[in-house]
């Protein structure tokens, strides 16, 4: 609905700049009685965090989630259970590195939201990309562990499959791989590839796009909606909201286009279990905008940082033409901490539509 | 926010099935004082109409559009201007060709959503593909029409450029060739290639995919908002929300993925008027989810029509497998019929954006 | 949301003019599966149909309902049966006396919405009121009407209990009497002096105010929300939209300031058979927005007719002082015909947060 | 929207439990730009604070308000300035008294929320009444200072005109005399006799109910809406929104049941200014729910605390009759304090509508 909130029964409003003093989150819609550990949500926030590896931004966070509001803590003194009042989690910063922002307070650095930033508000927090800056996403991490309890048997994992021209082999993806590496990488022979890779580019102070893939399973068959609630537009919809997605595909995707109607029908049949089987899954889990049953998939393209060391033309606020590199901590290639993030957005449109059809249709699906 | 209607303030719910006695939209938070003529609207919808030519169904609707509420006509008799309340637009279903439904009313086309919605609602107007027929789209057309009046200086065009594996020549493109033929092809060597490969498919009752590009000029800078509202964002999941969508791009999209950072920058300079200038447009106009005043540009993946001839294996409403083929009228290539649409769903997302940038900031943009 | 929609999960969008070729409305988010018959949604839009009594206004509507999306006929050719797709429905404007509107074209009836509209719009459909007309509701009614079958066991009555100082005697207040009368008055005695009254009133072409009260029973305990959601909240906001009201209350309503904490505690408890039992029903069954399973009680006041045969001072569009008559076809008491409203608007109100609930706690209350 | 959200454009998102570290509101969509101080909100605070007075609940809470987002703070170090972006903010609860629940966790208090919030969520934090808790209204004061910014020239002002049977004499009205007495008073000569009277209710352990008004000058003429977006519809749901609240009435309100057509009838006449002059103000400064730049009238009416000393009949969550009394700190006359909340709800519905209007006109109002 609004500028900073996204969902409609399961909703997520996030706050919060980059150099104020916290950022945050609130949920509100959750059910109640679900039940999870700090712990539970701590483990995602540490798959985005920064300075995991070097591969990614040095700035050091802890992202400790603060939980406010809207949960009781069970006899266990441990395990939190929702009351069905909203949520509300904070993320304090806390390095904030203090240095001078005098240049680029006032020059637009090429592919950030900088120019257009300041010609809608007029004024503008440059600290650290101030709103713009991916430390909103921590709140998404936090709102998506939630969401994940809320739709029972729901899991959804996320790999990266491209840095730069470098593919993954699929006939290599091993799920366990993932946490393996720095990488989200579920092809254990590219892992090496990309390491060589993204260290040439982060010592040359440039930057790389990259893809991401998620894939939930346990998605009811029968969520969604078959017009302007499809469940696949509203994950484009989250997809497209994370900083730097340019793109962004559900089930076969662009591919698509070279198809048949013969090749990409997903034929049916009933299982010896007496339930429907789909022979493939071409659509990504999603027909008509309703979920099948079978895994959701959906994809997305990082465009590559846009801070990078080498100068670029650009103007500053006065309309003079400037020279800008960007100097400081930046991630060489943000597609690797777009994983985690990319499975919570997933998982917050499966729990808004989850909750959606109990309203419609009695949960029957 | 509800599941029949998109944008927040140009408001757009539709209604109506394909076999109803009709189908149309409301248009709410139109400003007052648009003026438009019927004979504008209409022009938009028979690029989208059927029975065009031989390569789109020939099922035979004139798709006019009634105007019932939200106008006042002119003096000239022929000028309506919107009054600021909601604009209720009709088109009636006329060519509901009576035939017997009962094959399929109990049998999942595989591809289309028939088993999804049975799962999800338990009761399906099976004539036609009832609600999720494309026929709908006729109404999103109509609101289009209104949306790109709303917008001062706004220009929408699309452009269909890839049929299958035979993608246009982007060298070639030329907007004057778009209306001169039946695909919507900028690039006039192509349409010759795509004639014959489709009068293949077509005579096999098979289909094909395609890709749609559309370009949006004179956005004005500074409309869309950097979190969960970016205009990007919309595009995406209005893009997406149409029929048979499977992937969505803006700007370079999946191709970003194997950019430099230095390659991606969309480099400025002043211009000799003295407004900023962009030397490329890698972001397809939009950096950080607001609006950069360069071109908006965005590409979607249509899959392959679902109906086709050949039997494919399924499952019936009693769990029994069959073996479906579908007769009928259908479109061998829904992409060259989503042009029109895709069009309308971006006037409409700017639109949107238009009258939220002037809530929020005055319009200062 | 809009300006022309009202709910959350049980949306309705009201559009067209007094007099424009007809005006409607679309409900979405109404379930799958619920049986109703034409019969019965056009028996509660006669209830509110002008020219019923020479207490009403003169003008002839028959105020049939066609239903044009979202349902399907059972096998008795009779009930519909919803679909889960949205229910557009269609009412025509057939007695749009043609008269000359020069003069109202230009002058402001003191007490409508005329100056206030031509400041907000700048363009304003005159003929009959335009928007701003009371035929709007006849929309509200045809929603309602679906409303009272969303929600299993609920009953929605109300009764004018109130014209100019004439108020029932609560003692004698009996449902039957309600349709015994052209007042829905629940007090026969009242009746000859609600009569006597009006008839006098009507010859002197002025109008007087009313108070409606509306009851339902049969709301389930649970659902609304404690904080902006509650159930008393929506439904002060719905009948605060019925034009002409000025006042809402719940339960006890204005009379609560005067009664102590002893006199207004509903006390509680268990009835024989094991289920709690509220000794009185101050609250008017809603206790911190969420409704205690007794009867929900609310009253509303609707001003006076604003239009009227006497003179009264007042301006034009060109900034001239003018003298306003109005003449034409009017309620005497445009409060009579605010009951079968005031049902409907309670009746969303009830249907919509039934549904939410269900959603967010599954329904369980 | 949802549930623990108001506004449309202006949107409020409030959070927080009584007993719990803290509570809070994040505000979305305030405009770029906007000065305030923190002495301002604080001011504001300070008047719904609690302990005050001996009329007011002892609890002692400092309610001072941290604001951790969207404002950058102006050279002199002590303006904030809006960015556009959500401004979080956070007040910690410091006073919550140990004590033992035991009793009142099980046992549903009557004329509370108890009993109904068990039925709907099945899990209740009932300390201090949990998200019920009228610690809730804190956050709403503080975002209603930010509000009071957005409408340039708004000015919105309450007062205390009825407690119990005792009314004010209106003849007395003096805006100056507010600030002066412990009950937000206009009328110097009711002072003594509403002391002497709680004086009485306070030492019995009992409460009592009050009356409100509002009164909003500077409001533009032209917000507003015809239809669901009525202005006073909007005021009309924030004030039910207020705990306790059981009435609300715009302009004459229920008197306007009395009235004819032609006492009704706010007359107009051009004033030597050449601007339009109201000869009354019978509508509140709301016509067909459009603002009509005289000043809005609103009022509602309070019930008395639930909170009394005396034993009533009740239930317990086990289904056993009970009798509870609740000790503990409260207000005999939550009415009082309610005076800051309706002062802010309302320039919260105005600054939303303010947005709005700017949206579809361009707020050429």
């Amino acid at each position: 609905m609004s500028h900073n909130t996204f969902g409609h029964l399961f909703r997520v409003t996030t706050w919060g700049e980059s150099h104020g003093p916290a950022l945050g989150c609130v949920v509100d819609g959750c059910p109640p009685g679900i039940r999870f550990t700090h712990a539970e949500i701590q483990a995602l926030m540490d798959k985005r965090k920064p300075g995991q590896s070097r591969f990614v931004t040095q700035r050091r966070e802890d992202d400790v989630v603060k939980l406010l509001s809207g949960v009781m803590t069970d006899e266990d003194g441990e395990t939190m259970i929702s009351t069905g009042t909203p949520i509300s989690m904070l993320i304090e910063n806390t390095d904030q590195r203090s240095k001078d922002y005098g240049e680029i307070a006032r020059s637009y650095r090429p592919g950030h939201a900088d120019y257009a930033y300041d010609v809608k508000y007029g004024i503008r927090d440059y600290r650290g990309g101030g709103r713009s800056s991916a430390r909103e996403t921590a709140a998404r991490v936090a709102a998506g562990a939630l969401a994940r309890k809320v739709v029972p048997g729901l899991k959804v994992r996320g790999a990266l499959i491209q840095i730069g021209k470098h593919k993954i082999n699929r006939a290599n993806w091993d799920w366990d791989q993932v946490d393996q590496n720095p990488f989200f990488c579920p092809d254990a022979a590219m892992v090496p590839v990309w390491e060589d890779y993204l260290d040439q580019i982060r010592k040359a102070g440039s930057s790389i796009g990259a893809v991401v893939e998620v894939v939930a399973e346990g998605v009811p068959a029968g969520i969604g909606a078959p017009i302007y609630a499809k469940l696949d537009q509203d994950i484009a919809s989250l997809l497209m909201s994370i900083n730097a997605v340019k793109g962004v595909e559900i089930g076969d995707g662009f591919a698509s286009a070279e198809l048949s109607g013969e090749e990409n029908a997903d034929e049916m049949r009933m299982g010896n279990d007496g339930k429907p089987i789909f022979l493939s899954n071409h659509s990504g889990g999603i027909l008509g905008g309703i979920a099948t049953g079978e895994p959701v998939v959906a994809r997305f393209a990082i465009k590559p940082t846009s801070s990078i060391l080498s100068e670029r033309q650009s103007i500053d606020a006065d309309g003079r033409n400037v020279d800008v590199r960007t100097k400081g901590r930046h991630d060489p290639c943000v597609g690797i901490r777009a994983v985690p993030i990319g499975e919570a957005m997933i998982a917050c449109a499966i729990a808004d539509h989850y909750l959606r059809d109990r309203a419609q249709t009695g949960g029957r699906s």
